[in-house]
């Protein structure tokens, strides 16, 4: 009888393809995780991540399940993993779940963070971890322009060409900024799910519109107009980070 | 005429053999910046630092000055030295100073950091920058410890072998430990100056003392005995960053 774990996971992207396994590297955090165990249970193991992260996008509290022959209490596991695995990707924490449970189906919502560094000069404490902008963003005038994305859209216009979604409808729980004490500038995203390139496109909108290059009134023909060509650029992978996976 | 110019650089020091220029290998932050320098220069430069930083120790505010040939306005200089700079090494602001200004010599003071993560885990955010403890210390006691070692005193039990020096008297102005919301413990220190190794040595003795491995009682003893065998283990470079050199 294998038992079910679900395990929360943190990680730097900044050297890995993204979150899900691939043919032509070994670089995924997927693959990782998964050799990584495999070693521990001795046989093949597979691991279901809540979301695939792409490629140079960091997680703080990635959430994933995955079923062992072995029997390991659960508080050994981040043990275990963290001595296998590198240096880049830490587990955390780990528990015994239902048989049943399944990180991506059973997640009801997600919490995001896009860190920007409003900055003369980069940071190299935080370089992997933001996106520098130079010129002074307006904060007040993102948080009004991004309080026309709560609520449940179709955002169309936010979802990077080549992906294939039954429907481009969502629901943002919130969209927050904040300014850090460091020069940071966080936009905080919290939904029940989020199209290919989604927040990536909303934070290069905002950032767009901080800069004075676009006007409030615009937000709302942008998301009505459902066409990704009206919509700012997309922000760049490594300010984004996975801080939270809710469930049930 | 030559113009002198004063300097302020930050550093991940992890890549490299510290600041001083070696024979047998270039990476150093020293010879990173004359590089560049030279570069804008089109004439050698020779930059003189405040603090010769060991191999893996960062900063945030090490001070440098050189003189250059070419009149520039000093605005320009760090737009001009990022542009050559690796993304690991950034000059934070620079200013024209008087002809005798030595970055080195003039020195009055300088302000270190050395970060613990007190936690089960590491962090994949803060990894190169912090020395994880995952043993739970002991603040208060540390505080203790370290209220010992403020003031003028023969530091030789916190000088690494090897060193040369006339005098191993420094002063510390101060010496306080912090509990940061992340799980971070800082040890800030401020001196006038401190021997090879001092700092990372007094952090480990610290460390050592709030892991219950020493009594408070030796402080005293240990600086007394201008015994290097007596003082704790020398801590990691990597949790150790200048953050200020002070002035006239």
């Amino acid at each position: 009888m294998k038992q079910n774990y679900k395990i929360i996971i943190e990680y730097d992207g900044s050297n890995y393809s993204g979150w899900q396994i691939q043919k032509n590297t070994s670089q995924t955090i997927q693959q990782k995780l998964e050799n990584a165990l495999t070693k521990i249970n001795k046989k093949r193991v597979r691991i279901t991540g809540a979301g695939r992260t792409d490629a140079g996008v960091h997680a703080a509290g990635q959430t994933a399940n995955f079923f062992l022959d072995v029997d390991i209490p659960p508080h050994k596991i981040p043990i275990a993993l963290n001595s296998e695995l590198p240096a880049d990707i830490i587990c955390k924490k780990a528990e015994k779940v239902e048989e049943d449970f399944h990180a991506r189906y059973d997640a009801r919502g997600k919490k995001y963070r896009y860190r920007i560094l409003n900055s003369n000069f980069n940071s190299v404490f935080v370089r992997n971890f933001v996106y520098n902008v130079y010129k002074k963003l307006d904060i007040k005038i993102m948080q009004k322009a991004a309080n026309v994305f709560v609520g449940s859209h179709d955002f169309a216009a936010f979802c990077a060409a080549g992906s294939s979604v039954e429907s481009t409808v969502r629901e943002i729980y919130s969209l927050d900024l904040y300014a850090a004490d460091n020069g940071e500038i966080w936009i905080d995203v919290m939904g029940n799910g989020f199209l290919y390139n989604m927040i990536r496109i909303l934070a290069g909108t905002l950032i767009e519109t901080g800069l004075g290059k676009r006007s409030l009134s615009e937000m709302k023909y942008i998301l009505q107009s459902c066409d990704r060509n009206n919509a700012g650029f997309t922000a760049p992978a490594q300010g984004l980070t996975l801080l939270e996976v809710f469930y049930g």
